[in-house]
């Protein structure tokens, strides 16, 4: 039985206990959201050391962080170097993305490290062992997308994407309409090659129910992947795009009516000021289920800098209601990233995430900036600096530019604004 | 004679078509926003080597940098690199906020160094002075305020922050509120301090008219600083900020009876879902007077992030119609940056703005971004090197990671989803 299922019947996990108390959430209220599909708790029981997570309606938001090999990278020490900093720096999941080296290893190694949701796209490595035995992902079978699904799912992976919602109509309004980057969701590529090759129709999409039987088997969230998302500014919210976000929503009913966890996938390159209605039309369409947003980056000359062109548009998409926010890091469109990109992509999208906890009016969330504010007031470094979103670079940056007087610092040195008045707002 | 006074006399001067020609806007239109007192040109006569630059409605959105030495750090030369950094990324202003050492010769350093305008916060220099020569702030002169400013102003600055709305009624007002930190501005708490150890009004207030006589004098642009501006997301939007914004008000009303240009300076620490309300509130409340924010930034706990707490809250503002945007660098709250802090917070406060131009319809900017996308269609590298935002980062990953095949990067190498799906997607 699914998470959702057993919400359903009234049976309390110890996954939702988890869940309730880490969110400080009543447990009837939790159960009554995820019987409605607005709160997954990706938790697959064959994932050992799991620490259940819940997304959703009114939770705080969450940030993914993406790693794993690629077929000019296949240094597995270093992306399992990566799961242990995103976590430590607050990833609440982390995906494995491996496209090179051994996949089967690479993701059990990521299984075995992580004790956050692990999430995958099993689609990569039905191409990848595709092309390695036929030459060619075009020669991809169905059977094949399905074996290796399962395979992954067997495995532990808490939930996988599954670009389900490209169809043929979709591509075909994607060519009438024309685009500038077409397609940059691998995923969606991969689909979009085989499918236009052989002259068929999405095997996810036809074989849907088959995926659910997996899904249902053995509680893998379904994180309905938007294969079609725009890659540019200029290609956001276009009518590609709001097509497959319908079909997802068709899929999300479909899912719930067989118990199945799910989650949508959104955006991408979108410019700030259509981000807030990308996030409405998601939460109507798809009648309410987790949104899981990769960026979206506000702006597409950030090469090098796209992790805040990704928080910018994190926070704000988190704040119209976003609930789940993937990570960017600074290398993203340049190349896979080191260790170091990664915690900073992390700790970078966490400001996004809070700062959309604390619009929504959060109050765990709003607490903790008050704290700091009084540790501010008092002029008390020791609690600013656990305060801190990332304790260890703040305090690196104060122990390496130490002040004359102890409860000041060297911006303002003597002439510290809170210091001068504060005899002047004594209660 | 002013920029404004020639603008509303329909005299042409050397900076307006200056700015006319780097905004791609009409000169007439220009004119007629600058009589209006929508648009500034920042251009003291006596700032020799200055390239003039427009700030407000409808042109692109414009970064200042802050330097300046303190008290605890007085190292001119580190100063003047930060100058020069800062205007390499792409700062469109500076700030000299010095407080240490010899504040007068490195004013006319920066000025010197600067093509940009520069900006300073005269009060910091009667203060320190003050104490120097009297052994505390609260012996400082009405006529000591006004002699320091006239003194810059003669050496060319092009604008000055005067927290002239700071009276004792809204200091009365904060009181009444209660607020977590008080009072973070500097120039702020000096004036406070001043103020209410000499039970006496704010003098920057009280003779403003002698403030507008320098300033029409030497055609600097008044910044109407926020002196009450919130130093936490607990204190923003409350009683005593609007209250000195509407003194702001009426301030940039006097100033425009007298031809001389004004600004408004605005928050500060404000969660992200009263960002909107602050920029149309001050639009509003001001006339449309063009809106300088510090921030906002969306959380207090990102020290040694803010400036990626500030380019979240700073693309929100300029996308809500702030014109004006001062960086915060990755060591606010913490030290005085050094000249690599300067450089990533000018970068990331670009990002922002950029975005925000987008977001504002700007036509110029949205084209760069469609540019970077055709070169990112077309695996065009070297475009996609020179159309980023900071060049010389991108080229750095991409050269310490290069790829198997050229026209890929490393991130998804031959599974490049762009170069997938190329044959598809031909013309």
């Amino acid at each position: 039985m699914t998470q959702l299922k057993k919400a359903r019947a009234g049976i309390v996990t110890p996954e939702m206990k988890i869940v309730a108390e880490k969110e400080q959430v009543d447990i009837d209220w939790l159960m009554d959201r995820m019987s409605l599909g607005r709160i997954v708790i990706p938790a697959n029981p064959s994932h050992e050391g799991l620490v259940p997570c819940g997304i959703g309606e009114r939770l705080f938001v969450k940030v993914n962080a993406n790693m794993g090999t690629s077929s000019d990278r296949a240094l597995l020490a270093q992306e399992l170097d990566k799961v242990r900093v995103s976590i430590e720096a607050g990833a609440d999941t982390v995906m494995d993305l491996s496209t090179g080296g051994n996949i089967d290893l690479s993701r059990r190694a990521v299984l075995a490290e992580a004790t956050v949701p692990v999430g995958t796209v099993p689609v990569y490595q039905a191409v990848v062992e595709t092309a390695e035995e036929k030459g060619g992902l075009v020669r991809m079978t169905v059977d094949k997308i399905f074996e290796v699904i399962e395979r992954q799912a067997a495995d532990g992976v808490d939930f996988i994407t599954v670009h389900c919602g490209l169809t043929r109509a979709g591509l075909e309004m994607l060519r009438r309409e024309g685009r500038i980057t077409d397609i940059v969701s691998r995923g969606g590529a991969f689909l979009t090659t085989w499918m236009l090759h052989n002259d068929r129709e999405n095997p996810l999409y036809e074989n849907y129910d088959r995926l659910l039987e997996i899904a249902k088997k053995y509680d893998v969230t379904l994180s309905l992947g938007d294969g079609l998302r725009p890659g540019c500014l200029a290609d956001a919210t276009d009518r590609a795009q709001i097509h497959e976000l319908m079909i997802l929503g068709e899929l999300a009913s479909r899912a719930w009516e067989e118990d199945v966890q799910v989650m949508i996938e959104g955006p991408g390159h979108v410019p700030l000021n259509q981000i807030e209605v990308n996030v409405k039309l998601q939460k109507q369409l798809c009648h309410e289920a987790p949104f899981y947003v990769l960026g979206p980056l506000v702006t597409d000359v950030a090469a090098g800098y796209d992790h805040v062109a990704c928080a910018i548009g994190g926070a704000l998409a988190g704040a119209a209601g976003a609930d789940y926010l993937c990570y960017v890091t600074p290398a993203e469109h340049l190349c896979l990233p080191s260790v170091g990109d990664v915690r900073e992509g992390v700790v970078v999208t966490k400001i996004a995430a809070h700062s959309a906890d604390i619009a929504r009016g959060h109050k765990i969330a709003f607490e903790r900036d008050r704290q700091m504010s009084l540790a501010r007031k008092n002029l008390d470094w020791e609690s600013q600096m656990k305060l801190a979103i990332d304790p260890e670079k703040a305090r690196k940056y104060r122990a390496e530019n130490p002040p004359s007087e102890k409860d000041v610092c060297t911006m303002c040195g003597k002439y510290c604004a809170i210091k001068q008045v504060k005899e002047y707002f004594r209660d």
